[in-house]
């Protein structure tokens, strides 16, 4: 019997000495009745405490692995398993349903070019982790962990822990909002939030509305529920009404309207508060429901305060509107919401229940602690000013090396940007080859339009990374248009 | 202007003011163009610094909420809006489609009797908070913040935290299962890892096989995706081979078994080494796929080894493996994985962006540290010793009290009783009244059977409770009888 075992320090030297021999039972190397060495030799053999080995053979036997016989030592038990040359082989790539098929077809990190290190990433909109107060964190963490306990740990409920509710409810009237007959279900993040609202109200070949481009996401979620989803076009300052009026001239049944009024991702485009009011008023001529997707609002920039539709609507229950801290804190920890009318929540909270019980509350009661003690506002203050400095920086660059026939985007994480008659995909393989990628724009189209735009997040990268990389593309497509 | 605010200690005091003025605001209480109190009044007022209030009117400004003319104070800003009397009333029920109804119809926690205070509950089978070292926990937390700060708390992958996938991995094969050609997917617990199986696999009218009884949760899922499951009768050591074979005879196409081996779930059954080849060699045969849920097979209490059906496979693929630590160890954080062949991974990983994008990997991560430092192995050893204890007495009581055709279970978290010609909900409405409940053994069963049957979950009352609450239903059944 050969004792070849690597011991490392990460972990307890029985367990590792213990699942050592459980492996060599388990494949055959140890065979049944076969002696084990005695403690004190293995002790030896090993150079660990002879009580190490005792303890993993004390685990080996409540794992039913070996027994002992008074006296004589250890004994290998018979677990031996004869099928281990098994030959049946699934093909399961047929078994997988249409379903199945679109989402790895949709999953734009599996099929866009890949970031390689050392390459300046426009890529992501994701927010800078350097921002983050990782000791305030922790001190949430520790503080919740002492009022709260094991209890934690145990199992929640589907709506959500009661206190982030609590605190959201309150947030959420700070914004204006009426929530006098609305509920919140909290999940995890905008993409649960939104793909469970479809679970539940649309059915293969519904109509919905959204803005065109609008957020690749719930583009993929819209499709993966069997809808192609109708574009509205958008003007600056917001969806073009005539457009919007068009459609819903043209169009019977239409089922709701998904709309991110601030920030919207891809453009940067804030609606108007004017605007705001119009849109709402035409849905709701029309009685269709609006998801609000209230994106990035808290990174506002400037000090004029818009309203969230949801604010405009009342006492009324028309509007859906999805929140989610994680766009720009802790996207690690997946904590969204949504906010509607009690009746919807009700049923979506069966949802929720039946796809994953309900969202970590660990991470629910961590981020209330957060919360509570007025991090998120410190923080806020601090990230707007940082991302305010680097998105002047980009559209002054931008503006300076890029001839393009559009430049969009009015604070937050990313800028958007047409190009005249060039497709946006032959600059990106240029750009690939010197380090640069961003994301073409086709992908938030509904209609396969956008071949001449891209979007560059921002977030991520420091000034010189986003001064080297807008000259890089600048001048990529100055030579395509040579 | 009336600033009747009341403070709190719970957070920073100049939030608290500046929220109270932003709804004053935004409520139309306080109206545009009209001048705050100056900073040295209101703190007067208040009873709080003039920094304090300095504060809350910068927070107030940077909200777009109030300006500042030199020298003459601060004044609002025009955010009214005129819509607050709307009466949009949406009939959300009526826009509610099939899968939302029946979500909530079969949501079982809307609809059976609840639990009121001061009950014994035989309900759950979650494990007991009590158990866990919230002390390891907690250290757990602090090692991996140490080592991945605030990286951990920004986006991470779809497929999971590599390092628990790899700790998972090593701890797969430690059960005898060859991994070569496998990979893992970490789920937010058992229910989502079912869950987007079926999603990917089925199609509405499919059949699948199950033990029956079985989970319920399980049923539930397989309903929500249009499947009637097929039950297989069991006998005391599983599956009975004959019902199997005939029902194999009588349906073809046969998309896949779902199969709990382990303490099963109602019956706390065992499946026997023997039979567990069995039923692997017959479907086998007939190329069906088997789902094997790992439910609490770490809660082994005797020293007998029982492989996984995975572990039988080999190189084969045709094992799909569900693992959960959260059935029996912090069920609050959601952490399972789905052990299969790499090309069904490869399309479940896209499903599971496309629904949340990822798991927390702040609890991915402290579930690694917690695991790799061996304190699970520390957990399970107690947690046995604990729970065997409570199952015998049950077991004992049971016997002694109950007058059943049957009582099963072999240990943990739970037994199953089934009575001669009486209606368990009969039971438990008698017992209601005592303070006695439990769960009914119909909604275990696919086809309406199953109604003298009830689960009696144990790991969450003490010895006390346990025995007392047999005898109340051991009682009210023999009111019944006479």
């Amino acid at each position: 019997m050969l004792f070849d075992i690597k011991l490392d320090k990460n972990s307890p030297v029985y367990i590792q000495i213990g699942n050592y021999i459980k492996s060599m039972i388990l494949n055959g190397m140890i065979r049944k009745e076969e002696k084990l060495p005695s403690t004190r030799e293995l002790s030896n053999m090993l150079k660990v405490s002879r009580n190490t080995i005792i303890y993993a053979y004390e685990y080996l036997q409540d794992e039913g692995l070996i027994y002992t016989k008074r006296g004589k030592g250890a004994f290998v038990c018979d677990v031996s398993i004869n099928l281990k040359k098994d030959n049946w082989n699934i093909k399961w790539d047929r078994l997988i349903n249409d379903y199945g098929k679109s989402a790895e077809k949709l999953d734009i990190i599996k099929h866009e070019v890949p970031w390689k290190k050392g390459m300046i990433s426009f890529k992501s909109i994701s927010p800078d982790e350097n921002l983050f107060d990782v000791e305030e964190f922790k001190k949430s963490f520790l503080n919740i962990m002492s009022l709260e306990r094991e209890k934690i740990l145990n199992y929640g409920y589907a709506i959500g822990y009661k206190y982030l509710i609590e605190y959201l409810i309150d947030y959420m009237k700070n914004k204006g909002i009426d929530t006098s007959n609305k509920k919140i279900l909290i999940t995890n993040g905008f993409t649960e939030a939104f793909d469970i609202i479809l679970d539940c109200l649309v059915n293969k070949g519904d109509k919905i509305l959204c803005e065109n481009p609008t957020h690749n996401t719930a583009i993929k979620i819209m499709k993966l529920h069997g809808i192609n989803p109708i574009g509205i076009d958008l003007d600056k300052d917001g969806v073009n009404i005539d457009s919007l009026k068009k459609v819903l001239e043209d169009n019977q049944n239409i089922k709701l309207m998904y709309l991110i009024p601030s920030y919207h991702n891809p453009t940067g485009i804030v609606m108007s508060p004017k605007k705001r009011i119009e849109v709402y008023n035409i849905l709701k001529s029309h009685n269709i429901p609006i998801i609000e997707d209230g994106f990035n609002e808290e990174l506002r920039y400037s000090g004029d305060h818009v309203s969230p539709i949801a604010a405009l609507a009342g006492k009324s229950n028309g509007i859906v509107y999805l929140g989610s801290f994680s766009k720009i804190l802790f996207p690690g920890i997946r904590i969204g919401w949504i906010l509607g009318d009690s009746d919807l929540i009700n049923y979506l909270e069966s949802v929720k229940r039946s796809k994953n019980i309900h969202t970590s509350f660990l991470d629910q009661a961590i981020l209330y602690q957060y919360l509570k003690e007025g991090n998120f506002e410190k923080y806020i203050k601090k990230a707007r000013k940082i991302y305010k400095n680097k998105y002047e920086i980009a559209l002054k660059y931008a503006r300076e090396y890029i001839e393009a026939e559009d430049i969009l985007g009015e604070g937050g994480l990313h800028i958007f940007i047409k190009l005249k008659d060039i497709k946006s995909r032959d600059v990106l393989d240029r750009c690939y080859k010197k380090g640069v990628v961003f994301t073409p724009g086709d992908i938030f189209y509904v209609d396969n339009k956008g071949d001449n735009s891209f979007r560059l997040g921002i977030s991520r990268l420091s000034i010189e990374d986003i001064k080297k990389g807008i000259k890089i593309i600048g001048e990529s497509i100055k030579e395509i248009k040579k």
